[in-house]
């Protein structure tokens, strides 16, 4: 029997609620299968982990995730905390350090999931947001000079390098490539007139060795407005790493709510271990209170499914968690039902066995 | 009898055809009034100037400009010309160099508008959003080192001056405290842990000298989910030129679309001209056919009229727009009709001596 050794994460406020759910639901879908089992070692990493010891996590903290198959994280942050530390000490440091620089966010409008937009139906909002995620704007470099001084000036620069700007696009092309969508660069080379022109230049090079893969390019300001005007528009898309942000809250929006959005930060040569999370934060006005939504830890449990090459298990926890939807006998408040957070986990649990015979 | 003296830059594609429709109901507005006329000169720059003459404007362009009460224009960028050229030549030079550090954006739905969300009334949908206008993350400063080689790396730097961003905030928060409305600031501290720190920073310290002004912080992630779930959360939004720019399309798209979008590029020390245009591009695919949308341009006539202390008038083409779309008797195709640009002109020019009255 093949066993994945899974690092927990669980993390801040309703990051340890929707996590167990997630977990829960894992070892379900082991459990069915037979052929594999979850060995599953969390870590009580966070901002409380730092009010107590001075750091995010631990000083090997690095070192004790490299030998996990993969990192399950709920979410990190909390008043009290700065981002600068708990973001940039925990998330964004496992995203860098193991370059996971692909961060795949799948907006996909499931039944029963509340669309905000009058005309859009489940065909139209159905696409894959590849995100740039390891440099770009988010490479952390800067400088505040003159501190407190009339001439006071702060930089903020964004780092795109060849290799990281390649090797997003070319993973972006592949996947366009294997599931035969289109794909659409989304970038602002007339304003970013450094970066963003690179941008455009790696993509049309890149796209050479792919004529086979049918594109567009639009500017992050049309691509906005389009999510909204013309999801279907969409297939797969390739973006960098701050207009990746924006736009898959975005399509959080328009697909159900951040109560549903799945995250993978993927390293894709498996050098290091890849982190699944879903992409709302720790939540701290509902924390404690058993509200919370599981079902974007959920999804985020059917790509790290994926990832471990149980496909068929991802796509049945993917089903499972449409059908919880669809039936709404146990919804949490944000998707207006009155179910707690375990008792949506356990009505995916139960509708697994089903939807994985129907994904067989 | 007061004269105005504006220059109109009606720029490429559908500029000259949306503007000559908005300098059409300036006309007669000035003629109901009876107390102040326009003197409009035309400067035949942008696109097919270049094709010409190797350059967007002419050599002393602008300082041809600088004594204007105002400037009017249209749409700046085509196909064959590149971005930096088009851009940074003509729209982007005028609203740097004449340091119109404002640019101010109301996202209102009018009676008539179609809006694309389920839920959103008339009342949910009233923001102004300020977005700074003359540096930040269009500073255009960077630098493209080692071209061509694997090492190749692009820097794109966000330039955040003490002054720039006071300005920008204090001007919000008195125009907050003017309306008697919260103020929002968008922001991304989280990861741009420079630039966007020191705008929360600035935020707070203007802050305190405006303490009967209610305040949100959001980050732009937020924000554009936000805009689609609750748009009544926002009133008064400031923020960076760049999430001011993703975060404007967005409020076109809940707000009836681009051809119903207005924005003013202002210097509210009036030391130079400020700018009024629609904030659609010149689309190219429909230009010349007489179809484009002119109540944008309009609507940047009325933030005009308003910048000239004609607020009556401004009112009044507001109100006469909302007319027309709510008559639906000439409206261009993108809003379901059938009429042509200067047909709906006709029609704003039709409603405004009625209107007018209404607006006393
Ligand atoms: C918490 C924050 C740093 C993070 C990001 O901006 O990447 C989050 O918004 C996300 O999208 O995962
Ligand atoms: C044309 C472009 C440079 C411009 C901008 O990004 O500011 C436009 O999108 C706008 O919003 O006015």
């Amino acid at each position: 029997m093949k066993t994945y050794r899974i690092a927990v994460i669980p993390g801040d406020g309703i990051g340890p609620e929707v996590i167990a759910e997630g977990v829960k639901v894992l070892n379900r879908a082991a459990e069915l299968d037979a052929s594999f089992r979850f060995d599953f070692v969390t870590f009580p990493w966070g901002c409380e982990y730092y009010a107590k010891h001075g750091k995010m996590m631990d000083d090997d903290g690095m070192e004790k995730l490299r030998s996990f198959d993969a990192i399950y994280l709920g979410a990190v942050g909390y008043p009290g905390v700065p981002d600068h530390i708990s973001l940039w000490g925990l998330l964004l440091r496992i995203r860098k350090e193991f370059d996971q620089y692909v961060n795949i966010r799948p907006i996909q409008l499931l039944d029963g999931a509340p669309c905000p937009l009058k005309d859009a139906s489940k065909a139209d909002i159905d696409m894959l947001v590849i995100r740039e995620n390891s440099e770009g704007e988010y490479a952390g470099a800067g400088d505040w000079l003159f501190k407190g001084k009339p001439e006071e000036v702060v930089l903020q620069t964004g780092v795109f390098s060849r290799k990281g700007t390649e090797r997003i696009i070319r993973y972006a092309y592949e996947t366009a490539r294997r599931l035969n969508k289109s794909l659409t660069s989304v970038s602002k080379g007339n304003a970013l007139n450094y970066s963003m022109v690179f941008w455009d230049q790696v993509f049309e090079e890149i796209g050479r060795e792919y004529p086979d893969v049918k594109t567009y390019s639009y500017l992050v300001d049309a691509a906005a407005m389009f999510m909204i005007k013309q999801p279907q528009r969409f297939e797969v898309v390739v973006t960098s790493n701050l207009f990746g942000d924006i736009l898959t809250d975005l399509g959080a929006a328009i697909a159900g709510g951040l109560g549903l959005a799945a995250g993978a930060n993927v390293n894709p040569e498996r050098t290091h271990p890849s982190m699944f999370e879903p992409i709302h934060g720790s939540a701290p006005d509902i924390a404690g209170r058993g509200i919370a939504n599981p079902l974007a830890a959920v999804w985020s449990a059917s790509q790290l499914l994926d990832f471990l090459g149980q496909e068929r298990w991802g796509k049945a926890v993917l089903q499972a968690v449409e059908q919880v939807m669809v039936e709404r006998a146990a919804l949490t408040p944000d998707m207006g039902g009155t179910a707690s957070t375990s008792e949506v986990g356990d009505r995916v649990v139960s509708a697994l066995a089903a939807s994985s015979i129907a994904a067989k």
